[in-house]
């Protein structure tokens, strides 16, 4: 794998491109380049992918993020187009959501291309970890609140030691990031709580960040459940845990208002029934 | 703080962009698009700052990484300086190197501007946390290796209870990536093994990552500190520690070769005087 700038999409190579949050100007110059070049682009349900005919004129575009009966592509057929394409002299992007070695398998592509001899080079993105709390005006990191961020996959639920490790550095002020998050959304939050991170810590879901569909969910850990349903959020949404949510604009009133709505009989069910 | 999408950028206003880990190419087109519109741009001693004058035409350029004597201005006259230049009307870029949330003080500028009432946005960079491990071939996450990664500054010492959560974090596969950790190296690890991270854990330091100058030096936990000292590693570099370090391409050598290189009589003593 090469550290390569400037560099040119040779025939017969791979780059993993990431894509970025959502927005198609939040892709680098490097990655347009690319695309510019490209014989075949490979994209993703989460890479922006309105334009790629304007991004990549002169390519095929394979959308593998899901086949026509709306199953995606598995990973396995994926690595293997990969090989494939670029064994038959073809210029292959594949272009991701975010950046390719944040969750997004890119690892496991770029040792596919490596066994079979492909050279291939990854291009990183803005990752939705980070730009899209920033998107709601949240800092992961802010001198003199947090001092690092924890980035997790919430796609599966997370283990009883993940979640204690996440408590404590949480309890020291550091960040905790969740991607993938809404569908395990109750079990992380319990489970953080259970480990002794407060139940008032401010809690953030920001859905479809960094879009202008873009909404944006504040309350406290133990109602952050409730507040999402009644919000009715949904993925794909990036859920922020610690004390910078409280920079965010207006995130002055939710932390009252949200914990007393919690208290009200019969609401306080759903958080359970999660 | 908006999370507009091709947003321009208005008179009186503020952009805190962010310049990614230091290849020209790695910057967003939203990024680009704004400094062709800058008045004026403050930049970093980590921003991409080369072809300056060429992205931002327009723009006064203002280095407020160093002064003549080599001082950098202290960040309350940075906050001062935004504020001046767009409350006298000007269409200000801060143009930050990595991500500005990502210890770079973006928090605080906002801050500054919104307080200030001035309309201030926060454009996303690539963030060097992920982009130069992942230019020396380490992703920092990986199926089946490492499902959380976390982000700290090395820049002050770590406490005590910092390196109880990371070692634990990092016990259980998670990855942790060090920022500005160079002068820290020797108390990093020497206290993440004292808190119980297995000595044999790869580690990883990309010094001047995603440039042509990029150097990487792959080590043991317990001998990275001398591996870098014999490898003359310098700031600013990027430390990776975790499994995936071992998918790094050439990774397979170090381990054992370090290993025993730190055994040597005479050599382990640079470990405990740093």
């Amino acid at each position: 794998m090469s550290p390569a700038t400037d560099m040119e999409l040779a025939p017969g190579s791979v780059a993993l491109v990431g894509g970025g949050p959502g927005a198609a100007d939040l892709l680098t110059v490097r990655a347009m380049r690319l695309l510019r070049q490209a014989d075949v682009v490979y994209f993703d349900r989460l890479a922006p992918s309105d334009d790629l005919a304007v991004w990549a004129p002169r390519a095929r575009l394979e959308d593998v993020g899901k086949r026509p009966g709306h199953h995606r592509v598995p990973q396995p057929e994926i690595n293997r187009l990969l090989v494939a394409s670029a064994l038959a002299g073809l210029r292959v992007v594949r272009l991701k959501g975010g950046d390719p070695f944040v969750f997004g398998r890119g690892s496991e592509e770029a040792a596919a291309c490596e066994q079979a001899g492909v050279p291939v080079t990854v291009v990183p993105g803005i990752t939705s970890a980070v730009s899209v709390p920033a998107a709601a005006g949240i800092p992961v990191t802010a001198r003199g609140i947090s001092k690092s961020f924890t980035v997790v996959s919430g796609h599966d639920p997370l283990s009883e030691e993940e979640l204690a490790g996440l408590a404590q550095l949480g309890g020291q002020g550091g960040t905790v990031v969740v991607l993938m998050g809404i569908g395990t959304l109750g079990h992380t939050a319990a489970g953080l709580m259970r480990h002794g991170l407060d139940a008032r810590t401010p809690a953030g879901l920001v859905e479809r960040g960094c879009t202008p569909q873009q909404r944006v969910c504040l309350a406290p850990l133990e109602t952050i459940l409730l507040a999402s349903a009644v919000e009715g959020i949904a993925s794909p949404a990036v859920l922020v845990i610690g004390e910078v949510v409280r920079l965010a604009p207006g995130a002055e009133l939710p932390w009252s208002g949200l914990t007393s709505l919690a208290g009200l009989t019969g609401l306080t069910g759903l958080v359970d029934n999660a």
